[in-house]
Formats: C-alpha cells, sequence, structure tokens
C-alpha cells in the first residue's frame, strides 16, 4: 500500500466540529511551541487540539527515528513514502474512537494533547527551493488580457508546458509574519524614468504550493509513477507581488524584487493522501500535452479557497475571493515532471507553488489586480465604507481552503499576514 | 581596519610561480580532501600547495572557533567581517618568508602542506540561494540585437537597475563535475509545436559571481557602507544555457529549465581583499543611477578572464575568449544593493552572479551564442579541423581568470566540466 486514506466513516475520540478543518481524515503535520519552554516540535492537528508526536515517541506509541523533536518537518519527510504512509495510519489508528489505548490513558492523553489556543506555529519546513508556476488559465489569460493582447493573451507555449520561475526560498514566511511593503523603482511611463520608494500597488496572490519529501539526483528526472513518492503534502501559498515594481523590472528575466520581499505559507502542511478522495478530473488539455508531461490519474482536487481582507478599520474580514484549486490548467504532478523534465536535481523541503488561481467568475480571481481589474472596479469594504484596489498598510490579508467530505473538512486552517508600513531610510 | 589586502612586496616561503594563481597576495578558500580517509575540510591555496587550516587550529597557530574542520566555507563565512579580516592578516603573517614559525618547524610544515596534486576539490560553499544578473552591457546588446530589435537592443529598464532574476541554488556544481546535456521543449516556429528531446544549443556563460558572507534580516536593505561586511570572496561562474530551450519558455517569467540542469563555479574562493589593489573605476553610467544605487568607490575589478574548448578529439584546449570583469556596467555592490532595497533577507552563502561578461570585441564575447553569432560564424577547432558553433558532447568548457600583479598573479585557478550525453529515457 503506497498511500494511506482515512475512511469517511471513521471517527476520532477528539472531539471535531464538523465545519473543523483538522477531522481524524486530515491530520496535517506542523512545528509548534507552547509557553513550557520546550524547542519547538513536530505535532499533529486534530480538531482544537495538536498532537505533540514527539511524547508518543517517547511513549513508545510510534516507531522509527525520533524525527518528532526536530524544528522543521524535513527529517520526516526525508523518511520516504513508506515511513509517511506507515505513519498516517498508526496516527490515524491512535485517534480512532474505537481504539483505547490514548483515548482511555487519561495521563499521557493529557500531555501529548495540546489545546491549539495554547500553541505558537512555526514554519514547517525548512525550504530549500521555491518554485512558482503560472498554471491556471484564468489567471494567465486576465493578466494576459490586461497588459498584452485582449485578442491573444495566452503566450504560444502556455499550453505546452507549465511555464514557472524560480523564486527566492529565503523569503518564505508563515502565517501570523507581518508583511513589510516593500520599496523598489516604479514608473510613471514604460520608458521611465523610474523614482524609488514604496510600492502603491501591493497584491496578493492565492496559491497552493506542494512540498517534495524525497531527493532526487542531478541528471535524473521524474517518472510519472513515482510522483507518490515525491509530493508529501500541500500548504496554502500567499505569493505576494508588488505590480508596480514588477512591471518596470520584469523583461526579460521575469519577475525579481516584486516578488521576493516575502512569500507566506499556512501553518498546516496537509498530507496529498488526506486529499486523495478529493481527486477531479482537470479541465480537458488540447493540445494534448507532450508525453513526458501526462498522467493516468488526475492530479486535480476540489478544494475550496476564500481570501478575506480586513482593514486597520474593520472589526471582521470582508470575503473578496471565493473559488477553488480544481480550476488549474497544469496539475501539480504534471509541475513536478516538468521541472524535473531537464535533469535538475529535486530536494527534501522543496516547494512548488501552483501559480494564482483564478476561476471564471470575477469574483473567483485570486489576486487584487484581477479582483479590481487594474483599478477599474474597486472593491467596497462594506463595514467601513472604505475600498480597496490593492492593499493598505495595516490590512490583513486572510487565505483559508478545505475539502468538503461527508460529514467532515479536510482543511489548511487560515493563512493571515498584517502589512506594516513600508522602512523608509 | 575593515579588510587587510597584503602588499605587494610581500614573499612567501613557500615557493610560488610568477604565474601561479595563487601567491600570498591571494589566499583564497576551498574544500578539500585527500586520500587518507579523512573527512573534507577547509584549505588554503599557497603556490602548488593547501594550507590545512584545521591542523594548523589544531596546533595552535589559529584562534578562535574551529570552523575549519567543516566541509562547507559556511562556519568560516559566519564569523564575519572582523575575523575575516584577521585570519586573513594572521595566514599571510605565517605564510610570509620572513616569518620562522611554521617556515622552520619541518614537521609541522609537512603536514599542514599538502601538495594540491594529491588533494580532491569539492564544493566550496552551501549554497542556500543563486541569483544570476544580467550586468554586462555588451553581452545585454547583443542578445537584444539578435533575437529584440537590432536599434533599440536594451529595454528601458536596463541602464535604470541591475536586471537580474532568481536561479535553481541546488543545481550549483563543482569544477570536475559532468554536465549532463539536458532536455527539453524546443520548436521549429515561434508559435510551436514543441519536441522534447536533448537541447541542440548547450551553450556555456563565462561570469563571475560573489558569496555574501553575513546574513541580512528580512526587512532590512543593505546600505552602501556595509558592502564590505557582506562580500566574502568571488568565483568563477559557468551559467550553462540551453539557448533553444529557453527561447520557447522564457516568455513572460524568465529563463527556467533551460538554466536550472546545471551551474558551475570554481573550487577556490577569492577574498575580496585580494582583488582591492584590482580596484578599477566602472564604465561612466549615464543616466546616473539613482541614489540608493551609488557607492563611494568603484566595485570594477581588472580581471582578466578566459574561456578555452578541448573537444574530445583534441589533445589540447583552444581558448576561444578573452575578456576582462571591469567590463561590467553594474557593479558587484550596485547587485547586492538592488538585490536588497526591497527588504529581501540575503544569507551567508548567497551566491549572486555577474551575468555573462562580453566585451566590447568580437573575440571577448562570453557565450557561443555571442562568439558563433547565432551559428553564423562557427569556430574553427584548429588542432582537429571541427568546428563549433554550441557546446558537443564531450567537450570540456575550461574558464580562467586572475588580476595582474607587480610579479604575481591573483587568481581564481580553472574551472573546468566536461559536457556528458543526454539521458534519455
Amino acid at each position: 500500500m503506497k498511500t494511506f486514506v482515512v475512511p469517511g466513516d471513521w471517527r476520532s475520540w477528539v472531539p471535531v466540529a464538523p465545519e473543523s478543518h483538522f477531522p481524524i481524515q486530515n491530520l496535517p503535520y506542523g512545528i509548534f511551541s507552547t509557553r513550557d519552554g520546550r524547542p519547538a516540535r513536530v505535532g499533529v492537528a486534530i480538531g482544537e487540539f495538536i498532537l505533540d508526536t514527539g511524547l508518543l515517541h517517547d511513549a513508545g506509541l510510534l516507531d522509527g527515528p525520533d524525527v518528532f523533536s526536530a524544528d522543521t518537518l524535513n527529517p520526516l519527510m526525508s523518511l520516504g513514502r513508506g515511513a509517511w504512509t506507515a505513519l498516517r495510519q498508526r496516527l490515524a489508528e491512535l485517534l480512532r474512537d474505537s481504539e483505547p489505548v490514548l483515548r482511555d490513558d487519561e495521563r499521557l492523553r493529557a500531555r501529548v494533547l495540546v489545546p491549539m489556543a495554547d500553541a505558537t506555529l512555526h514554519m514547517p519546513v525548512h525550504i530549500g527551493a521555491f518554485v512558482d508556476f503560472y498554471s491556471s488559465e484564468q489567471h494567465a489569460s486576465n493578466v494576459g488580457r490586461m497588459f498584452r493582447d485582449p485578442e491573444r493573451p495566452l503566450l504560444p507555449n502556455w499550453k505546452h508546458l507549465p511555464v514557472g520561475y524560480n523564486g527566492r526560498a529565503s523569503s518564505v514566511v508563515g502565517s501570523g509574519t507581518d508583511v513589510i511593503r516593500p520599496c523598489g523603482q516604479t514608473v510613471t511611463s514604460n520608458e521611465g524614468p523610474p523614482s524609488f520608494g514604496p510600492s502603491r500597488q501591493l497584491d496578493f496572490e492565492l496559491e497552493v504550493g506542494f512540498f517534495t519529501g524525497a531527493d532526487n539526483p542531478l541528471g535524473d528526472t521524474v517518472a510519472e509513477d513515482q510522483v507518490d513518492d515525491f509530493v508529501f503534502g500541500l500548504v496554502l501559498v500567499n505569493d505576494w507581488s508588488a505590480r508596480d515594481v514588477q512591471r518596470w523590472e520584469y523583461a526579460p528575466l521575469g519577475p525579481f524584487l516584486a516578488k521576493s520581499f516575502a512569500t507566506s505559507i499556512s501553518p498546516w502542511v496537509v498530507p496529498v493522501d488526506a486529499l486523495l478522495p478529493f481527486r477531479v478530473p482537470g479541465p480537458e488539455q488540447d493540445p494534448t500535452p507532450l508525453p513526458h508531461l501526462q498522467t493516468a490519474l488526475p492530479w486535480h482536487f476540489d478544494v475550496q479557497l476564500e481570501v478575506a481582507i480586513q482593514t486597520d478599520r474593520a472589526t471582521k474580514p470582508q470575503r473578496v475571493c471565493r473559488t477553488n484549486f480544481r480550476h488549474m490548467y497544469w496539475s501539480l504532478a504534471q509541475q513536478l515532471l516538468h521541472q524535473a523534465s531537464n535533469g535538475t536535481n529535486v530536494q527534501v523541503g522543496d516547494l512548488y507553488a501552483s501559480g494564482t488561481i483564478s476561476g471564471p467568475d470575477p469574483d473567483s480571481y485570486g489576486s487584487m489586480l484581477e479582483l479590481a481589474w487594474r483599478g477599474e472596479r474597486p472593491i467596497a469594504i462594506e463595514e467601513t465604507g472604505e475600498t480597496r484596489v490593492f492593499i493598505h498598510d495595516g490590512d490583513r490579508v486572510l487565505m483559508s481552503g478545505w475539502a468538503q467530505g461527508a460529514g467532515f473538512r479536510v482543511g489548511f486552517g487560515e493563512l493571515c499576514n498584517r502589512v506594516a508600513p513600508a522602512r523608509v531610510r
């Protein structure tokens, strides 16, 4: 058995509300710490609790090497697909309502179940490389329509390969970290001259990313039937973008400082196995991709996605986007197969992000650039009467996502970052 | 004293030929191992020897923590500018002909001086991030003339900022590592359709890169007077490129798989202090860069650079390019100031490469694309009667570079990689 899907009718002895993102069918991994001074370590989300896997291992309830006391998931990921599957099955069995070993051991239970409200979540993975794709047809078409050619918004290569570029891994941050508005060169005319100052067009990009959990040597490619072995889990990604900086800098070598100041990811890494029941066919691909980009099974997933904004003056977030991960044209498997097709090595802890996920409807666009259509359709913040074309200082951007099962949700939790003012010398 | 320049009239008691790249004025750092089974460790090149700094430290001749037994230079770099300067001065004093402590200790000398011919050199640095710039005006103009507009070869942004993009750090390899010809999508028409197979336009790019040796927190910029604190040392870089893959994939997000299969660097990291005597003014910059990109001192260096090719049938390399690092339009300081201007964090072990270095003359171009001008001017290999437009399987590409002092050369040694055939499934 390569993967392990927790049956939909299993229930945990830990109480889990139907709208919780963390039922027994999910079991996502994260890195957490508590106020007791113990170092950050590996936990698993279940309902409103975090299961302290290090203590479970100490108690003899988990086999294998202690990868649970590490302050990143990289050692756990390095164990490989067989170990991921066995661990996932073991965790589900320990948490299942019919299993007494932990359920009935009140003392151990009190130690290993940490209320999420008492914990701090940290960056889950040491990210060696960050690649960002551009795989939503609607997003690429919207951008092409705005800035290139309304008649032919997609470039000729777009339907033949998942266009992507290397991002900056060192500035990937977690939920809760303030995003500092970047400074950069911007222009009022396409020809320049530029001026330097805080970006006036700070934007979010709603994306989903996957972490690879296996190494592939330089020179080797990845075969279609190996994708399971490489894909460890998924997170929400906010690929923060300074649109005005991007427009001036990006030709001919692509986005650079317009993106590298920050990218944020959600704290829980949802195992790909938890999403397998939500596998759906992607859109028909015409032209048919070249053989090395074809997969036997679809690698699209029915995951509902939302973005909300809470301005400094507002008391609650307002949803501005509702879309679905299934709208991607290129699947995550195709992204991985493409990435490895030239022999570039893959590493434990690489992050590959989807690119902005935009759906067919104007309220399903995954960036302010598209939602407010280059400023032509400002978004009204109902509670305060403010409007937004891009993101202001003090605004919080909240992203959320989940797959809806029968009576449970497999979710990502929340990714929330506040924008702090630019630091000007 | 922030930096330490070894006076030009110092000589070492280790014999150093005038054309050696490694006189006492250089003292570059590398990682080496020997056949005795001891792990790879930090060494310093002097003449035809490697000084084993770990053994020197054990012998009490070097102060501070033992950063010398590490298998990368990262711990040494992490000590910071003050420690780099002190260590460099100490090493120069120990090796100076007038200093007896090591010169006259025959037993110790025999242990700490390893013949370079007996050693294997390894990747010197764990590279956290790799950024590639595009800072030679001649190169950018040549490419613009070939592929865009012969009348206006530079895009409007080019003279306002050092255009750059994020590369793939995980596939940076050392000298001696075979570069496997990548497969990828290529087209015969700009509109496609593509086919998939080994690249037919494999190219080198002659570059010089610098390593940063200090961390800068996310959100902070780098000021002009801090450049010294960040720049640890320099290496030669061959930014291998698959031109046919690049042409199809690169719009609109820049080069990706056309570059990520391999980048190679020379084994010795030349301290920036060793190049300070070779500081020269760069070309006049018109328009004047914005204030955050201005530096009080020039950060251009008079370093002669050469590329040679040795085909499989040839017995010796043939020089195909001779140019100079001083031809760069944007200096390495300007690259660093730009990179950090949006608050992206800088890390110990980041590699920033110059972009292809082309001079004004046709034999000073730093890539086959330019030397053979898109195939119109094939290069004759005199020894064998072969010709080359791009690089063939079995070819070796050799890069070399040095600054010429009065009776000595501060050099990079040699970067040599052979091209191995594509691995086709």
